[in-house]
């Protein structure tokens, strides 16, 4: 084959299957290749290290194949410089932009590789060429001036391995499963939420409204309490249900205590949205002793931050709601650099929100009574997420159960 | 026992079930009734009559049960009129307001029984007392001096009966099966369609991207460009890749043709998104060219409405979706006056957002792979919604040959 | 109308809705009623009263609704005698046999109202008219000489009212959902399980293996030795990975205490049915010291006795498996008439088994992940059913602990 | 590092991912590797070869990590004969015996590789050392006398790869989704349908009840007149409701053709079992002209093969119905040899049975509305299988019209 050029894969290539992915893609594109040097790391903890000549009939061919090969992380040798071009149109972008995977990513840019902040999915990479730094920006923000980079060449990808020691999300990488031994998953990701937090990372949970109609919403409010949530990311229902039960002990209309309908317990959710409402907002209920229980309350009394977006399902909405989809996900984004984890529960629509704004390497656990709801979830491009079929009313208060057994010793 | 008050019933009150649910009612709160005279229609389609002394121990526990019987939509003889109380302060209602069903309801005020327009769930009612008129009001849309109605007093439900000429959705009313014989519902469907056509209203297509990711995207450009749907209501997804699939042949990447993914075609829905934002908006992309088939270009071509709601999840988004989620509500409310039947396909979103506009006499038809899914939008106290867990990519074009048959009869 | 017969119905029928059912089938066949007298129960725990001439237009009419009715549980007046007939062929019931529902059911023979002993679904009903008794026969046990119904003639049915007090089994019935507070839920069967032990009866759990799976098996053994269980259905399956379990401490290969598949587990559950069919049965097993634990352990040495039904996805399969599935029906319809409750937890195919042996008076409780399997499960027209999506590995655990917790007051 | 053994590897090892599990393997045994020999093939229809250095630090750890690669398909080099030890016990295998893949396997006996005969999964590998032949026994039919293979010595296995030219199952392998393009799915079905077919191998349908109730009984009975279906695999259900819909035009009481429920429909499915019983087998009722058409109806006329297992869910059952499951294992495993495609639709049982019994190389195709079923199928280790959620109703009179279409071409 005529044309050629050379790459190096770096990690644990092998046990990861990125080495297969490579060989296979090649295999795909009628390519060819010649391995120059492989060196397999002697133990489980060791890096392997292959550099291979990437072969092909045509440079056409060749770029398309490299152009694979870079989103699996693979080093080019002698790589260019990124190519950059300046927006002339508020949110248009020019033709052949680069757009991101949610991988740790470097641009190669005067002799330097810089880089790129707040990464994300699905954006794409602005460069401040006076300040030589890099950062993510969605189309929907993109502005004149802005210097963004085009084609692939000079962008390198840090393709995340499977760590080696065995976690919780090792194991299930990738997995949705119900037929795993609930209590030990619960204990395993229990561990890791307290390592998580002991490495100084943020928590954050993502939660829909059925948090408080299956009864779990003690075990949160505890959770939020006691330390172990950092985040709230939620919706209308789930605040307006949350204070529901607060105020009237009822989630849409339903007594908690007793699982039983009440009698006119269909208004109770439109009476608490009409008492935040007058109140102001959630923190002025809480203050004005309105709200003495629950998510909403913990939150406030323990200085827990939460994003509630709005949905077009809305009923009010709550004053604290933000109504602008876009405006909601910047109010996402600023809490996103800290998290070291994100707990998705029961909820489709701020899960997928949530996990677009992620980077791969955030730990993320998603449970949902619904076995598609997972699954989308867990289509994300990303080894670190683990999904759980269960029930929210059973799952969290068994989870908190674990924490405080775990934080004890 | 000591207080009673007289209800009277008239109608399909057998068939119907809501004789029984009166009776269970009273049961329930302890109460006791008396019937004073009862008429069975003769024929199915005659009326049946019910008149009844409540009784009940203490006069509270008859305004409750009287409450309670109310929206099983009995006529309390000697009805007093609708209290109104003034709103004093932007989107704050007054204590103990009246929350509103789905049904067609009527307030007493000034000897007369003036219907309410715009009939939606969990709503308040206002009352215009100089022009006698009454409508729905959300919470979120509350003004200073608009009068809304306090306590029960005063209005009247008509609970929707089940009719008894035995059409689709008498038959499947309320249930939701993957067990039932397919062809033959999709036949009945395309028959209750064409009749809601004949009768002069719209119909309507709540779609997720499901739809184009199935395949079933032809079938419904189709069913636009042939006059069976009239009003589209969808989000970013859906228009996202219906216009990727003219623009590129793919969806999410995946040519529709064969079903393989395509190579970097992970990017062709944000350079779809970016090409309509260059044109400007949908119609100015189909104008100039660029989009040449699918659903939103026989949207504009057809002079056929939609509206994109916006959501927490979009990329983008494209420029016709409304960010704001109670702009999204405001301009679909603005379509629903029209309608007489609403298919909703393979999306929970905007179906249950559709679901709340919704007077209970709009046909509904909700289709999805997902059961969950279904018996979530079954749940909104109307006869006449029906569930099919169904292949959005296999239903669709079944139910355009259907259609097509059908009509040429 | 011309041709009438009358009808009584007595019980809570307002409130069960069965009055309301009894209206609504003869609007249904076009015929009339007349209420000749009706009686409300005052307090809910009073019984109501009706007698009504039901009307048609031709005596066949007539027939096929008093036949429609009888199945609702009415008392025609004047009812005549059944109508018996010798079966003359091995598994060949008459033309026009009785078909039996799941009620309490009594045939009128020779002056005498005799009850039909060993309820079930879809049986016939043998009339031993020499020591007036009659009983259920399935087809395929049917004998020449046996003598059975035919039509509706001289049969009664005690339609199960909803009975007022209000247990878990009331304010759930019929439902089927996840939305509800689970704990709440557990808490109260625990304490209707405790009830039906009190009152003599026995509890049987229907089990699949992803019991063993989800790790719910030290629950379950538990609620054996503390004497929470007195029967248990199962198949190859869960006790071939209990077994699994007490032997090589993994469920199809993978270890329950860390959830990690364990190298060449695969062959453990073949390996596993190996041991026993050497030892030759499970109790010996037991005996000899091989199994020292789990559910099946616990079973042997309490001596509660299980059913292990085949089926054709069987490996082995154990020597305790019965092969003939006519026969594993035997088995455990010899257990059934001590039965006051049934725990149906992550098997489809033995909860209907069971469900069909089932009469209606036993109260059941079906536990799935999988919201198709507990849909299908509560279709079996009984008002004792409730219906549970929860994850098996979380639920029996809170359950054990609740049962524990309440039998300590 | 100390011990050490030479392997070699032959095929698409690469793209088939075969070499990346090898790697893999040896790094998670704490093992190394080193390259001897490495040919990559150049096209894509080129086989690859690799001989491999296995290293260990000692020999326990290299015999239990060469036992985990030959069921990765490695030749390993100088390999020993296979031990083989002679069963003394019914059904009692010897200690340690060689637990099967469903994949092609041969054994190394005399200085000869002795293919085996009709692989299944988890059954032992018995050889007959006087006429130098094997074959897979299961544990319920071991026989004194019987040599059985011990250990791993001598046993070579065929791992499949995954076929370069693009089939349906190539690139929808190992995946389940409902959000594929449907139609395009279908219409490769049909293609490979039909290739199967021109080979000279069976298709066999594995078909549950559903199939009636959704309607797709006539696409299925027109399927197997027109040659399409050459094996059916049921149970009763599906068998008795087809009978019914032919004898009465219902199924489990439903008018098929208006989706409606038939009074008194409730006893068809037993009239229909009861008329067959006294036809004395579904041959015998078709030949009278009692069945006059469906899915049963055609194979008789067509001299299609069925096998009706008896499942403990059964009323009944039909005469035709095999009520010992291990008899019914045998007469389904009696027709598997001649199979190159199997579509399992709308049953899991039925499906896992089969499954069971299948060597590796037969495409399997899933069909089911339920995606939990559709999972579980697709976890047989094999990359022949394709899961697809859909409507049995919608799903097969669309693949008749495709297949029809295709055919005349």
């Amino acid at each position: 084959m005529k044309f050629s050029r050379e790459i190096e894969l770096r990690g644990h290539i092998v046990d990861s299957g990125i080495l297969a992915k490579v060989m296979d893609t090649v295999v795909e594109y009628n390519g060819d290749f010649e391995t120059e040097e492989f060196t397999l790391g002697r133990l489980k903890t060791d890096p392997s290290y292959a550099r291979m000549q990437i072969c092909a009939e045509t440079p056409e061919q060749l770029t398309a194949l490299i152009s694979e090969l870079r989103r699996l992380g693979v080093i080019v040798s002698g790589e260019a410089e990124v190519e950059l071009v300046t927006v002339v149109k508020d949110k248009v972008a020019p033709e052949g932009f680069y757009s991101t995977t949610n991988h740790p990513t470097y641009v190669h840019y005067k002799d330097t590789w810089i880089p790129v902040g707040t990464m994300k999915m699905d954006a794409l990479i602005a460069v401040d060429t006076k300040n030589m730094t890099a950062k993510c920006v969605v189309q929907g923000k993109l502005l004149p001036g802005d210097t963004v980079v085009v084609g692939e060449e000079g962008v390198r990808v840090d393709f995340p391995e499977r760590p080696r020691e065995i976690g919780v999300f090792e194991f299930m990488a990738g997995s949705v499963s119900s037929e795993r031994p609930s209590r030990t998953i619960i204990s395993r990701i229990a561990k890791e939420l307290l390592a998580v937090k002991a490495s100084g990372k943020k928590v954050a949970l993502v939660g829909g409204p059925a948090i408080v109609h299956t009864g779990a919403s003690d075990a949160v409010a505890s959770m939020i309490r006691e330390g172990y949530l950092d985040v709230l990311f939620a919706g209308n229902a789930l605040a307006t249900h949350d204070l529901e039960s607060s105020i009237f002990g009822t989630s849409l209309g339903m007594n908690l205590a007793t699982g039983e309908l009440v009698s006119g317990g269909h208004r109770h959710h439109l009476y608490t949205i009409n008492k935040i409402m007058s109140a102001g907002s959630i923190r002025a209920a809480v203050e004005s002793g309105l709200v003495t229980r629950g998510i909403m309350y913990e939150c406030i009394k323990n200085d827990v931050p939460y994003v509630l977006a709005g949905s077009i399902r809305d009923d009010g909405p709550l004053p604290d709601v933000i109504q602008n989809v876009m405006e909601s996900q910047d109010a996402m984004r600023r809490h996103i650099p800290e998290l070291g984890m994100v707990l998705m529960v029961a909820t489709l629509l701020h899960s997928v929100a949530v996990g677009n704004l992620l980077p791969s390497h955030v730990k993320t656990i998603c449970v949902d009574i619904n076995p598609a709801s997972v699954t989308k979830l867990m289509d994300r491009g990303t080894s670190q997420a683990i999904g759980l079929i269960s029930d929210a009313g059973t799952f969290m208060p068994l989870l908190l159960e674990e924490l405080r057994n775990q934080a004890k010793r």
